[in-house]
């Protein structure tokens, strides 16, 4: 049988002409497809969405110790874990590191770009089962927050969800964050010089991952296209003082305070599947088990795994949420 | 001239018999007398309070390489940067590791004590001016905050308060306790089990700070005598869910957010002096600086001092309010 | 023009057939061939060396902030700061996470299979200028101790040597992750398990890095193919005490012991260039301040560059030691 | 009963008079007695050696969570686990934090005072027991080193042995602090520059210890009186290149090395008692379980304890070595 393929393809966006940051409107998307694509009618097709400062094609670089997302899915496939299926990389990554999958004026409109684009894109593209019980979304960290968050506000496109290690409980895996800010803008010489040269700043370690997360979060929760920055900050910089009206537009973000208002997509999918390590260095788990605590007390059906783990090197799990999608598609 | 003498006395509380920790109600109590104490008539007083797991003779112990509080004490006096004064060391400690010099139910009466009691004895017991004017308050971290906190409630008792490195916007500087608390209290068999072996756990490293503290300032700021630990925390402790009630009470001890509520105090202060690190490891530096600018906006006079450095090891900063507080006095 | 080409071959070994630890005798090497590379006859080639855990084309990753190694040849070639020339990435992996470069019976024969059969499948397969004037050899961190020991060892082949934050000063760079080791060895359950089990141990944090360079130098540097591990330590793993006839076998491999013994190679490069981080967490800057000291006392013409950064994310400076090989070429 | 009593003693020493570093040569001592040291004849003695950067009489400082050495001794006598005894708290700091209780031309002659001045003096003002079987020497890190220093050298003084967490292997021990200090000598202005300033150098953090304990034990083993500095360091400051000559000199003093020179010396003791934490952050176990099993070669018997533990707050471990002195002496 063909073996699998690889293809990477330039998809051109018209949503993301334009977009603030000045990011490419034209995007380089990564596509598996399986081994007998060129065999079989067609497939159901995966979208998986990288994390902070990733890109969808980056799940194809070698490493030392793991595979890539190719080999995984060929020996998932091989081995009848999960059935053979086209799986899509997107490229959603922002001059700060990342989108969340989202619609800002202060990024772009990837949640657009995404639903109204893309997977119409690929629909016309490649062999696929243009519907949404056969259309999943999954992703980890930043990537899980984009899955769950797709699923929620666009039920009619995904039919299953898996999120891992997503970001959610802001107050608990954000704020973190800002300490380092607040504690490391200076030694950058403050916010207008870390936006002009962060790229350059060598090593890129400790506070300066805090200060970039927090820039790459504020560009989409709660961006500000009249400022100086293009964001407002739920803080103020020199004093650390709290601004609740910038929070609460971040919280209009967070899954956890969002199963009431879209509590039928969330009933509706095929597989809601969440995991999170239990040492997960940005508190995910706490999150994760707050939101399926709320799923179950307002009866939604999901699926919870935890890891004897952090929040790194955990795409290994890709093996468990791909098998119960692939279970789910059966069912 | 005779020189200056340490004196180690007992004091027995009537309002701390019987407290709910069964912390003793007889505390040991040090004094400093200066160099010709027994030639002079009266002085001035200082009460300076230690900071959390710290108790007042503490501050006589002898370290590698910095002055304890006598030796500093009599150098500030011999060189004329203090006048001769009085300075008492009160031990306010409990079984989680400090009362935050306030009244609570899930600890014991500690600022009542102070202020109906230890005065009192003082007054009666050494050559003191028994006068608002000349008395002060002082401490670092949450002693500083115990200095702060008891000059707002009791401006007839102090005229002068320093803060070092206090405790304050409690957002910024307790949550990141709770993260530890949650990663960790597992690994410690859950909170009872804490409670119950703290002390005897090897090391205390880590999360287990963390987790003493939470417990420390839950026992002061939201006791609940009818529950199974004595106190509530503002987080579920199995999924982190926020419980905005308990934080509430919490904030009510926050300085940042008093100072309309203690303006006519905060104004009544022949000196109020603030200072921290700009490295703080608890971020106490932000919450200084937004306390002094609302200061600043009710247009109430503060002393405001930040040095590059840490949170530790900042005994030296008592030649600066000291010598402020002296000052004050002399003015 | 054409642009420029990444190729992957799959090479096969006769050397590297029935090797101790059973890796691969067929790797992948990447090659990078310049734009143009069909106009013009022949080209010069540098032999880039991936770091330990390492292989060749890891360098083709993509990264959120930094180019892979083709785009940054592309711009170097383009702004013509390097001349068009060949770029091989071979893949010299070991169970253990990398073979040093060199001939182990604990390994395999790592530097004979690029020497007597890479070189020249290199140099049969591309239209290479096969002349050891222009061949040179470049890596970093353990491909930078790879690149300066081919080179003592076969100034024959290679004319040109950048040596990247490479291995060198054993005392000083090594053995800070013996004590790694020592202390975490039992966590994992002693050697033999961990030999078993390190590459599913998750998170791989901490002592594991410590303890798996260990082993894969010691796979290196002093294998015992008749042991229980198939090689020594050399320090005794339950109480510490060190072994010298162990350590001597390592310290033969020391590029810092090794300039007398290799003194007419040293001397006989177009270029030696050498540079590592001033804030190097493996403390190599030493080891390269060293190492020059040296060859100044025996006039040995070298360059020498020290950045203010650390071990990682140091790929931009290939930008200096290509143009410094690409100018060495052109002299 | 009469209850203990602690004395602090002025100590003159001639052997310390115009010592190299200009240190006091009258010395606070501690000196415990125990309760109902008035009704009974004479005493058996302990002399317990503070670790580097402490002095004896910081044993009485006040901690949060531990007994001070008064009231450990206290409840020790009071349960019967230790006989009634006297025990002297010695003063050997120095400039730099310790003198290792050797004699060394860079600091001062403290094994002879402590030997010829100190015991002689105690002997004749206090109502002890003059024979080395009743008198011991304890301590723990580099009091455990001096204990078992003093020892060997000198048998017949003392009679027994406690060794805590005792430097020893200094390839393990030390090494690791020569890495700090050649990383962060540079931020600090050079050697010449912290000599001057460090102890104001705010916060004392990181490579800061690492450089001072490398100054203070260069200033014992390493001494050279003639150099800018008061003594050679094993290394190159700059290059870091080792530095074999000064490194043996060093080694004269590594107890794992001395067991066939002092053989006779430990094979006399009623005691040899060596422990250490499983997690010491020094790699101090490893030397402890060397010297033991070296021990056992020699068959010297010795009691060799671990504890589940670190480097830090381990008084606790007096209980254990007190109890066997004391059964030792009533054998």
């Amino acid at each position: 049988m063909q073996p699998s393929q690889v293809q990477i393809h330039n998809v051109t966006s018209q949503v993301l002409r334009g977009n603030f940051l000045g990011d490419p409107h034209v995007r380089r998307m990564g596509v598996y497809l399986p081994p007998g694509y060129d065999a079989r009618a067609r497939f159901p097709v995966v979208y998986l969405l990288a994390g902070f400062t990733g890109r969808g094609t980056m799940m194809l670089n070698e490493s030392a110790w793991d595979e890539n997302i190719q080999q995984r899915l060929d020996r998932l496939i091989e081995t009848r874990a999960v059935q053979p299926l086209i799986v899509v990389l997107p490229d959603c990554f922002t001059r700060y590191g990342g989108s969340q999958y989202i619609n800002s004026v202060g990024t772009g409109r990837y949640m657009d770009f995404l639903i109204d684009e893309l997977v119409p894109w690929v629909d016309a593209t490649f062999r696929t089962i243009p519907a949404r019980e056969r259309r999943a979304v999954a992703g980890k960290s930043s990537g899980g927050f984009g899955a769950l968050t797709l699923g929620m506000h666009h039920p009619e496109t995904f039919g299953a969800v898996a999120c891992h290690s997503g970001d959610m409980h802001f107050d608990l895996c954000y704020r973190q964050d800002f300490n380092g800010f607040l504690r490391g803008i200076k030694s950058f010489g403050g916010v207008e010089n870390f936006l002009a040269t962060f790229r350059d700043i060598r090593p890129k370690k400790g506070d300066w991952h805090a200060i970039l997360s927090t820039v790459g979060y504020a560009s989409c929760y709660s961006p500000n296209v009249e400022s100086a920055w293009g964001f407002d900050l739920p803080f103020d910089v020199e004093t650390g003082e709290w601004n609740d009206g910038v929070w609460a537009r971040w919280k209009t973000w967070d899954p956890i305070e969002l199963i009431p208002q879209y509590e039928s997509a969330l009933r509706s999918f095929q597989l809601l599947y969440l995991d999170c390590g239990t040492r997960d260095e940005f508190n995910l788990q706490f999150g994760a088990r707050t939101f399926c605590a709320r799923l179950k007390r307002a009866e939604i059906p999901y699926r919870h795994e935890e890891f004897d783990d952090g929040h790194f090197d955990i795409s290994y799990r890709y093996d468990v949420s791909l098998g119960a999608i692939s279970a789910a598609w059966s069912a």
